[in-house]
C-alpha cells in the first residue's frame, strides 16, 4: 500500500509517479491539517452526502454563465440546500456549514449570505422580546429576507460620518428615515464597520455576529462566514434591512442606532414607496453577491421598528440610554481567526491546483536535446510555489492559535483578568492585514506559475485571486488595520521607554537585539532574528516619532508623519507571531514522517520570510553577509527537500475535484482532454452569435 | 490663468483646490510626457474627431454587458471605425492607431486584432508573389478574416515540441493536416512564439509583425499592437488561419512551416468538414478577444497553400530549404518597447484614477475631532501611489530609450557593426519582465488604495489590472524572460572573468563595488548603488555556478541550480538600465518648473527601488545603516514634495474621461452621483429576475 492514499488506476502517469515518492502517509498529514481525525471524518461524511445530491451541483461551470445566471444557479442550490442540509449535517456547527457552503457554492458568494449571518443575529441581539416575537421566526423561516445596511456611498471606515437620519415624529409615533445627500446613500460594496467602528456604536452591544463560536445557527441553514461579511442581498434579494442611522429626537442627534426597515413588497419584490434600492453592478470578483444601494425620501416606519433591546425611545420622545457599551472584542477575534482560516483554504486550493499542474505540465529542457521536464523541476517554479505551500500551514496554525488564545482569554476575563485581550485584539488586526496580503500574492504567483492556462477561468485561479484579494479591503482596509496595530505598538514602546511592565505579546520589545538565541531548539536562532527585526522596526518608528514630538509636533501628527515606518513595524510584529506559532506547532506532531515534512516547511517559511526582510538583518552588522547567504542556501535546500513530497502534501489538503472547480488541479491529472471539454461549454460556441451575424458575415460572405 | 489647464467651473472643489496648487504648467508636462508638441497636438486632434462620432462609443458601460454582448459592442465599433478612420487619421501611423484603438475599444481587446497584426503581415512576409496575388487583397478588405495558429494545448514556449503535422500527399498534390493528440490541439490563450521561438523557426524570416516601425498598415485599419499579441478571433470570428505545423514529406520531418488554411465557410461561418474549432471560454481579463481551439482530422489543403516565399515544396515532393535563417531581433525590440509603452499607459490610467479619487475622498481624522481629511494626505496612501507615478515616467523613458537605441543599432548594423544588438535584445527580455510585473503590482496597489470602490468595476481598475497582469505571462512568461537575460549575463560574467572586453550595457561588471561615485551629478551616487547591486548579484550567481561546475556539474545544470539567483541578477541589471535612462532624461527637459517635478520623481524612483533591494546595500558594509536611513528619509521627503502637484501630474497625462472609463477618475471629480448613475445600469436592476421569481418570491410571498 503506497503512503499516498490518493493514487488511482488510470491517473496521469507523472502524477502517479509523484505520489509514489511520498515519504509520509497522506492520511496522517490530512489529519494534522484538518485538526484531528474526528474533524476529517466529519468533513468526508459531509462531502459524500453532497456527492449523493445532484441538485446541489452545477451542470454548467460558473465561468460560462452570465452574472444573472450565476446568481440563479447559486440561488437554486441554496434553496435545495435549505431543504436538505439538516438531513446530513449539524446546522448549528459553524465549521460544518462553512465546509458545505464552500463545496456547494464556490468562492463567489450567494445572495442570502448576509441574511443569516448579519440580519438574523442582529435581530436576536438588538431586538427586545416583543420585537423578537414579532419578527424573528419569519426571518428564520426566510419569509422575510434581510441584510445589514450601514456603510454609505461616501463613508466606510469612519462611522461618525454616517449621514442617514431617523427623525422621531411624535405626532404619528413614527420615525422618518431620510437620505440627506448622495453620499449618504447606503452603498454596500464592503462591510467595514464590524471592525473599525465597533467601539463607537451607541447601542449597547454590537455583538451582531454571534455570541460564541458555533452558536449562531438561527436559521435552518447557517451562513458561510467568509463571504458573509460582504453585505449582499440588498441589490435584488432583500425584503428588509437592519438600517443603521442617526437617531434624531427634537433636533438632538443621539448617534447611530439600528432600525428594522421593510424595503420591498414581499409579494411583488418592488421597492416600497419612498425607497430607491438596487444592485451596484459588477465587481472584480464575488459577483454572485448582489451588493446594493439604498436611499430614502422621508420614509416612515413605526416607532417600534427601532431595535430596542438596549436603547429605547418612548411614545413621548424620551430616550433611554443603553448600559455602558462594551466592545465586542472577543467576537471580533473569532471572526478574524476564521477569516485567516478561509484565506489559508483559498491558498491551499491555489497550491493544490498549481502544484498538481506543475507535475503534469512538461515544458522546455534544462539541457538542450534532453526530454522536456516537468515544470515543477525548475528551481524558479519551486521558489514561486513552495513558500506559498508553507504559508498555508503557517496560517492554519495562526488561526488555531488565535482561536485558542481567545478561549483562554475569555476564561481569564471571567476571572477579571483582561491582560491579553488588548494584545490579542491588536494582533488580530495585523494578522488580518498580513495574511490577506500574502495569501493573495501567493495565489497570484501560483496562477502565473501555470502560464497561459492559469489565466483561463478553467483553472479557477482567477476566482481564487479576486476573492482572496478582496479581503485586503473588506473588514477593515489593510492599511487601516496595520495602523491600528501600530498604535498599540506605540503604546507598548512608550511603556518600555518608561520601564513599565510589558504584556506577553510585546515582551520581546524589552529584549536586546544582539542576543541571538543559542538554544538547542532547531528554530530558536531563526526566531530570534524575527524578534530582532520586529523590535528594531518598532523602536525605530517610535524614536522617529518621539524626536518629532520633541520638536513640538503633536503626537497624532508625529505618528501620522511616520505611518509608513509604523506599518512596517506592525508587519514585523505580526510575522513574529506567525513564525513563533508555526515553529511551536512542530512539537505537537506525533508522526515522525509528518513531523519531518512539517519541519522542512517551517524551515522554508522562516528563512523565506526573513529573506524578505533581509535588509533588517544586515543593518548595523547584526548578521554578516555569510550568515545571510546561509539563510539563502537553506531556502534552496528546503525547496529540494519539499520537491518529491509536493504533490502528496497538497493531496493531504483532501480537497475534492468538485470543491477545487479547476481543470488544472484535477486529482487524476487529466488536464488537457478536460480543458478541451470545458471549452466546448463556452456560450460563444453557440451558433448565430450577434457579432458574427451583424458585422462579420456581411464582410466575408460571397453570396 | 492657473498653471493647471484642466480646471473647469463646477468641478469638485477639492479637486479644483488641488489644481490651483500646481507649481508647473500642465501643458508643458503633457508635452514632455507625450514626446513633443506635435504628438500631443495630433493625439488631441484624433480625440476630438472621435468625440464627434457617437457611433464609436458605448451606450452601456462594458461592465454591465455579458461577454457575448461585449464582443458585439466592440465589433460594432470596429466596423464603424473601419468605415471612417481614414477620414481623420493616418492609418499608416502606428501610434495614431494605437491611440484610437485604446480610446474606442478600451483594454479588453476585440476579435479582429490578430487579423491585422498577425495574419495580414504574415501573408505579406511569408507568401510568394502568386500567393500574395491570390489572397492578400481579400485579407486586406476583410473578405477573409484570419489569425495565427501556432501554440498548442500542451505546448507553449518550446516550439520544438509542437505536434501538428502537414503531410504531403504526392498522389493528390495536397497536404494532409492532422492533430495527432489532444495536446496538439491549437490552443491560443497566449501567443508566446514571437519571442521565444523565433530563432528556431525553419522558415526563412519570421518577421511577421512588420518590417519597420509604423510600416505595417496593410489593411484599411491598422491594428492595435498591445492586445494584438493575443491570438484572438479563432474562437468565433476567423474564416482562415496561418497554421504552423511540422512539414512531413516521405516520412521525413522538415520542421515547422506556415500554411494558409481555410477553417470556416465564409457564408455560414460553420467549421469546414474535418475541422473542430471554437472559443476556449472566459479568462481573467481581455474577454473581448475570442481566443480559440482548433483541431484537424486528416484535413486536406492544396500543396500551394503552404506559404512558399522562403521554403518550397514542389509537386514531386522535393523540398527547397530557405536561405540561412536570420533572427528578427530588431523587430522584437520594437515590439518590446511598445509593450513597455502600453504598460506605462495602463499604469498612468490607474494613477490618474486613484490619485484624483484620493483627492476627492475624505475619510478619517488624523487627530480625533478634526475634519475628515483627503485620503491623499495620508503618508501611507502617498507611499502606495507615488512610486507608481514615478514608474510611469521611468517606463515611458525606458521605452523611448530602447526605441532610440534600436534605431541607432540598425544604422550600425547596416555598417556591419552588431555590438549592441545582443546586449539590447537580452535587455529587452528583462525590461519586459520587470515592467509588466511592477506595473501590474502598482496598478493593484492603486486599486486597493481606492478601498471598496476600487473593487467595483465602476473604477475600471479591475480591468486595468487583469489586462496588465496578463502581460506577465504572454509574449514570453516573465520567468523565462529573466532567465534568457540571465544567460546573457552569464556570458558577460565569463568574459569579465577571462579579462575580455565587455559591451557597453554590461561594462559596469568590470567596475569595482567600492567605487561610490562622487561626481557632481545629483544622481550619480544613487546610480552607482544600482551598479553595485547589479554587479554584485551577477557575480554572486556566476561564482555559485562556477563552483558547482568545478565539482563536476555540467554548466546547463549548474545554471539551473542557481536560477533563482540568476533571475534576481537579471532584475537588478534591468533596474540599473531603467534608472540610468530615467536620471539622464532630466537633463533634456528645458522648462525649469517641469524639470523640478521630474527631478523629484526621479529621486523618489531611485530611492524607492534601491530600498526594495536594501539588503544588497547593507551587505558587506557597502552602506552604513545611516546611509540607508538617509535613503528612506529621502523617500518621505519626495512624497511630501510630490503631494501638492500629484493631481496636476496625472492631469498632464491628458487622458480624457472616455478613455479612462472610470467613475472614480473623472476629471470633474463628481464621483458619488456618477457612481449612483452607473449602478442604475446594472442588468440586475431589471424586473423579474429569475432567481427572485423562482426561488425568493415563493419563500417570502404572503399570497
Amino acid at each position: 500500500m503506497p503512503l499516498n492514499k490518493y493514487i488511482q488506476d488510470g491517473d496521469n502517469q507523472d502524477l502517479t509517479n509523484e505520489r509514489f515518492k511520498a515519504t509520509f502517509d497522506t492520511e496522517h498529514l490530512a489529519t494534522v491539517y484538518h485538526g484531528g481525525e474526528e474533524k476529517l471524518k466529519k468533513l468526508r461524511h459531509i462531502r459524500n452526502e453532497i456527492t449523493k445530491r445532484g441538485h446541489l451541483f452545477d451542470s454548467i461551470p460558473s465561468a460560462h454563465r452570465t452574472r444573472a445566471e450565476k446568481i440563479e444557479d447559486v440561488s437554486r442550490k441554496l434553496k435545495n440546500l435549505m431543504e436538505t442540509v439538516s438531513d446530513f449535517a449539524d446546522v448549528t456547527d459553524n465549521l460544518d456549514m462553512v465546509a458545505i457552503i464552500r463545496d456547494v457554492m464556490g468562492v463567489d458568494g450567494f445572495p442570502l449570505a448576509l441574511h443569516t449571518l448579519m440580519f438574523v443575529p442582529t435581530l436576536q441581539n438588538q431586538a427586545d422580546d416583543e420585537q423578537i416575537e414579532e419578527w424573528l421566526m419569519e426571518a428564520i423561516q426566510g419569509k422575510i429576507i434581510g441584510t445589514y445596511a450601514q456603510t454609505e456611498l461616501g463613508h466606510g471606515t469612519n462611522l461618525s460620518a454616517i449621514e442617514t437620519t431617523a427623525t422621531f415624529d411624535k405626532s404619528t409615533d413614527e420615525f422618518v428615515i431620510h437620505t440627506p445627500t448622495t453620499t449618504a446613500t447606503k452603498w454596500l460594496v464592503f462591510f467595514k464597520v464590524t471592525i473599525n467602528g465597533v467601539q463607537k456604536l451607541e447601542f449597547g452591544r454590537h455583538d451582531v455576529f454571534r455570541t460564541a463560536p458555533g452558536h449562531f445557527a438561527a436559521g435552518r441553514f447557517a451562513a458561510e462566514t467568509f463571504r458573509s461579511r460582504w453585505p449582499g442581498g440588498l441589490g435584488t434579494s432583500c425584503t428588509h434591512v437592519v438600517l443603521v442611522a442617526n437617531l434624531i429626537i427634537d433636533l438632538k442627534n443621539y448617534g447611530l442606532h439600528p432600525f428594522f426597515v421593510p424595503i420591498r413588497d414581499r409579494n411583488t419584490y418592488l421597492p416600497l414607496s419612498g425607497i430607491s434600492v438596487g444592485d451596484i453592478g459588477s465587481k472584480m470578483g464575488v459577483n454572485c453577491v448582489d451588493n446594493g444601494f439604498l436611499a430614502f425620501v422621508n420614509y416612515r416606519i413605526p416607532r417600534r421598528n427601532m431595535l430596542m433591546k438596549h436603547s429605547k425611545v418612548s411614545k413621548d420622545g424620551s430616550y433611554t440610554a443603553p448600559p455602558h457599551p462594551k466592545a465586542a472584542y472577543t467576537t471580533m477575534l473569532y471572526v478574524r481567526s476564521e477569516l485567516i482560516l478561509h484565506q489559508s483554504c483559498y491558498l491551499a486550493m491555489a497550491m493544490a491546483i498549481s502544484i498538481r499542474y506543475s507535475a503534469v505540465r512538461r515544458q522546455g529542457e534544462i539541457k538542450a536535446g534532453t526530454q522536456e521536464v516537468q515544470i515543477l523541476d525548475y528551481q524558479t517554479q519551486q521558489y514561486r510555489l513552495f513558500p506559498g505551500l508553507a504559508r498555508v500551514f503557517a496560517y492554519v496554525t495562526a488561526a488555531a492559535t488565535v482561536s485558542a488564545m481567545t478561549e483562554s482569554c475569555i476564561k481569564d476575563l471571567s476571572h477579571g483578568n483582561s491582560d491579553v485581550l488588548a494584545d490579542l485584539h491588536a494582533l488580530s488586526c495585523g494578522l488580518k492585514a498580513v495574511v490577506t496580503h500574502q495569501a493573495s500574492q501567493s495565489i497570484d504567483q501560483a496562477r502565473q506559475a501555470c502560464g497561459g492556462h492559469g489565466y483561463s477561468d478553467a483553472s479557477y485561479l482567477p476566482s481564487l485571486y479576486t476573492s482572496s484579494v478582496g479581503a485586503c479591503t473588506y473588514e477593515g482596509e489593510n492599511m487601516v488595520m496595520l495602523l491600528q496595530l501600530a498604535r498599540y505598538l506605540m503604546k507598548a514602546a512608550t511603556k518600555k521607554d518608561e520601564g513599565a511592565a510589558l504584556t506577553p505579546l510585546v515582551a520581546y520589545l524589552g529584549g536586546k537585539s544582539d542576543q541571538i538565541s543559542t538554544g538547542n531548539d532547531k528554530f530558536a536562532k531563526l526566531l530570534s532574528h524575527f524578534e530582532h527585526i520586529a523590535r528594531r522596526r518598532v523602536m525605530h518608528a517610535y524614536r522617529q516619532m518621539i524626536e518629532e514630538e520633541q520638536h513640538g509636533v503633536e503626537r497624532d501628527y508625529a505618528f501620522a508623519n511616520h505611518s509608513v515606518d509604523w506599518a512596517k513595524a506592525a508587519r514585523a510584529h505580526t510575522k513574529l507571531f506567525i513564525a513563533n506559532g508555526f515553529a511551536a506547532r512542530v512539537q505537537t506532531i506525533s508522526d515522525d514522517a509528518v513531523r519531518d515534512v512539517f519541519t522542512t516547511l517551517v524551515e522554508l517559511y522562516l528563512c523565506y520570510e526573513l529573506m524578505e526582510m533581509a535588509a533588517d538583518l544586515t543593518a548595523d552588522g547584526y548578521l554578516s553577509e555569510a550568515d545571510v547567504q546561509q539563510l539563502r542556501v537553506q531556502i534552496y535546500e528546503s525547496l529540494k527537500k519539499i520537491r518529491p513530497n509536493a504533490v502528496s502534501i497538497v493531496d493531504s489538503f483532501d480537497l475534492c475535484d468538485r470543491e477545487l472547480r479547476s481543470v488544472l488541479g484535477r486529482r487524476d491529472g487529466h488536464v488537457y482532454e478536460n480543458l478541451y471539454k470545458w471549452a466546448q461549454l463556452s456560450p460563444l460556441n453557440q451558433k448565430n452569435l450577434p457579432h458574427v451575424e451583424k458585422y462579420l458575415k456581411p464582410m466575408t460572405s460571397k453570396l
